[in-house]
């Protein structure tokens, strides 16, 4: 990346660090408690270095100017750090709209999946797709993503469920990443259900996870993370923790998709082996929650996907802010439980559906979502060295960003202070 | 209108006409039911006449094609006809976003009413804003609502409550009718809630309703319909039904906010005054929907409201549909309940939160919709005679237009065989 001028940025109305102690820096004196969570500063400039990332943040009055820099105006933005979505299913073939009817309909989730319909039918279709295929059916999710202010995106396999299979899905993750439309953080998911062709030797399947698939992930550097669906119809609790075991012995960081649909104790188990982040927890008790604390386990809540589900239970999400528990809020972007791909409404849903405050909202959508992805680099704020990922806003304050329920605020998105997105309107009168 | 050349749109992978009888007008036999009632025609095409109007639509190998027609390739569109969004509050001034805290941290929309916020801070700032303030405000809106597909909306006055600031609010959305980037259907809600300055004396308001507002704007011809809130801290029924009476005998259409946070049974008795709709109906009962059912009332359902507000009852969609009640969904765009413009958000919601077939939430934003607000010249549909209205959606088929929850479909928005809105995307590679 060395080799771009340092870029400044001016006319930020407001920009939102994510770093609290940045928040005094600012011109303005911030009062509001969760305006100093957020690290808000008004009339803000922010410096990146030739690197991308940020070398100086603070009041637009005090920016260094120098020459040979690169003065880009945003025009009285609402700045953000780039988005990050710690939880997607982005890779997959397959059309389960037939599926979403269905459901509407008032067939289960699990009925739908029992008559072949639901994860069954997206891995049979990406079985059949090619790399070629799978990237061209990716990349347009990708965009919307990033047209939502995502920079940073967590991709899962979990549709392929072969070695070869989930491999090819993790491929097509990496190509993703190489087109440099946003950063990538790939799970390895191969634990998602266990494959029809092995419904009658589960133990057989779970060994190919532990003794095939993860190591060949591993040696060929292509996920960062492991994650287990574990859960009544995939897996169970000793089969996950089988698999979460055998993915710490091989350097990956730890996910685990838990106390969805049922309590199955695996939050807090996972927690306990050191997992980065448990997800969905609509049916978290008081005790997982207190794992999760104990050994810094993030909270990724996924609020469309109890929407669209039609889910009553409600994830814990105050409960677990109240026990110091980080909760990162996620689109799930999954064909079945919440092919969403609006990264901000599920700010909106963080607040309306599941009790978050609007500052606890944004954190969930970048500080909290990077930290539930290992990532330590400053990822998820602006905060100096951190890389100069921005959502630029347009809203007459931060507030409206999860106010507008289902507005798209975001006009520019940047990654490492290059432009990735602008969004533009025509419009012609009568 | 006139004077403009005749133009057929081709290109359409997917039409739905939202009128059953056209079903069987296109090349490839439909057999789904939820299709049949949608009027799907594949590889479609529509004429507009030079009159803005719809002159012909079916299957593209049989468009009349004729020298100096205009022809505009849609480029395997999903075409919709342009979206009505039957319930709106979209003029005003004021700032909620702290009232929105303040509910997401727990205090009660009632709450938050009472010490202050809510309504009355909205009617505070609408009374001291100009025309030229409130229509620079509105008009971002009603913009937003067009970029997700809408060209008819309903406006609502009812943040002025004195003769002259609900007139000033009605007068501003016939500005944005002029203006001509959607069609306006406006409606006088002086009945949103007494003023402060009336609370000792509500007959008195009730009266100025009845006998100064409700005449003078039937004088002006400044709105279609006349709307009352009864609810628990708005009017009783018995002064709701005052008013509507009166509107009835001054020609307006009568519309009411019924059964929302409390059952009032305005519903019932504004079906049998004639109503065109009954809206929210979040706890009708069997007895409102008969009623309802009987007169012909249309069940304005608005899911993003109930969401936003946190609220658990959901309104009964399916018992209606089942009773014969055509079920119309809006966004509400209100700046307390629901300030969202995001209509195809609503199919969704209006599929996922309240149970409808994904064919059954499009009608809810199209054909449904026009009968709420009393449109009998086809809006909401594609049928010969329809205004050419158009929204051109990118989706691989129609029910991604719903299942895609957050997403925009729309790639452009035609009025009268006008384009008013297109979105372009500029994305530079890293």
């Amino acid at each position: 990346m060395r080799g771009m001028p340092e870029t400044l940025f001016v006319g930020l109305s407001e920009l939102l660090t994510m770093d609290a102690s940045l928040a005094r820096s600012g011109a303005t004196a911030v009062q509001d408690a969760g305006e100093r969570a957020l690290g808000l500063l008004r009339d803000a400039a922010v410096l990146a270095g030739d690197d991308g990332r940020v070398a100086w943040v603070g009041a637009a009055s005090d920016a260094p100017r120098r020459p040979g820099q690169r003065v880009v105006d945003l025009q009285g933005a609402v700045v953000l750090p780039g988005l990050v979505d710690a939880h997607t299913h982005l890779v997959y073939a397959g059309d389960r709209t037939q599926d979403f009817a269905a459901r509407c309909a008032g067939e289960s989730y699990e009925a739908v999946a029992a008559r072949g319909g639901g994860i069954r039918l997206t891995v049979r279709a990406t079985r059949a797709a090619s790399r070629d295929e799978l990237v061209e059916l990716a990349r347009p999710r990708l965009l919307d993503l990033v047209a939502h202010g995502v920079t940073t995106v967590e991709i899962k396999s979990g549709y392929g469920l072969t070695v070869a299979d989930e491999l090819k899905c993790l491929e097509v993750a990496r190509r993703l990443a190489d087109e440099g439309l946003a950063r990538i953080v790939p799970t390895v998911l191969g634990a998602h259900i266990v494959p029809d062709e092995f419904k009658g030797d589960r133990g057989a399947y779970v060994r190919l996870v532990t003794d095939e698939l993860l190591p060949e992930a591993a040696r060929l550097r292509l996920a960062r993370h492991v994650d287990v669906f574990c859960e009544t119809g995939a897996f169970s609790l000793d089969e996950t923790l089988r698999i979460l075991d055998r993915g710490r012995e091989l350097g990956f960081g730890l996910k685990v998709h838990a106390e969805q649909l049922t309590r199955t104790g695996a939050a807090a188990a996972a927690a306990r082996l050191g997992a980065v982040s448990a997800d969905h927890l609509e049916r978290a008790e008081d005790e997982d929650i207190a794992a999760m604390a104990e050994h810094g386990t993030v909270a990724v809540l996924l609020p469309g996907a109890a929407v669209f589900l039609g889910a009553r239970d409600r994830a814990p999400a105050r409960r677990l802010l109240d026990a110091g528990v980080p909760v990162a809020l996620s689109t799930d972007c999954n064909p079945g439980t919440c092919p969403s791909r609006h990264l901000p409404l599920m700010a909106t849903l963080g607040c309306v559906y599941l009790g978050l405050a609007p500052h606890e909202a944004l954190l969930g959508i970048t500080r909290h979502a990077a930290r539930a992805l290992g990532l330590t680099d400053g990822t998820g704020t602006l905060a100096p060295g951190a890389p100069c990922d921005l959502a630029v806003c347009e809203a007459p304050g931060w507030r409206h960003i999860p106010y507008l329920m289902g507005h798209n605020p975001v006009r520019e998105t940047w990654v490492a202070a290059r432009q990735v997105h602008a969004r533009a309107t025509t419009r012609a009168g009568l």
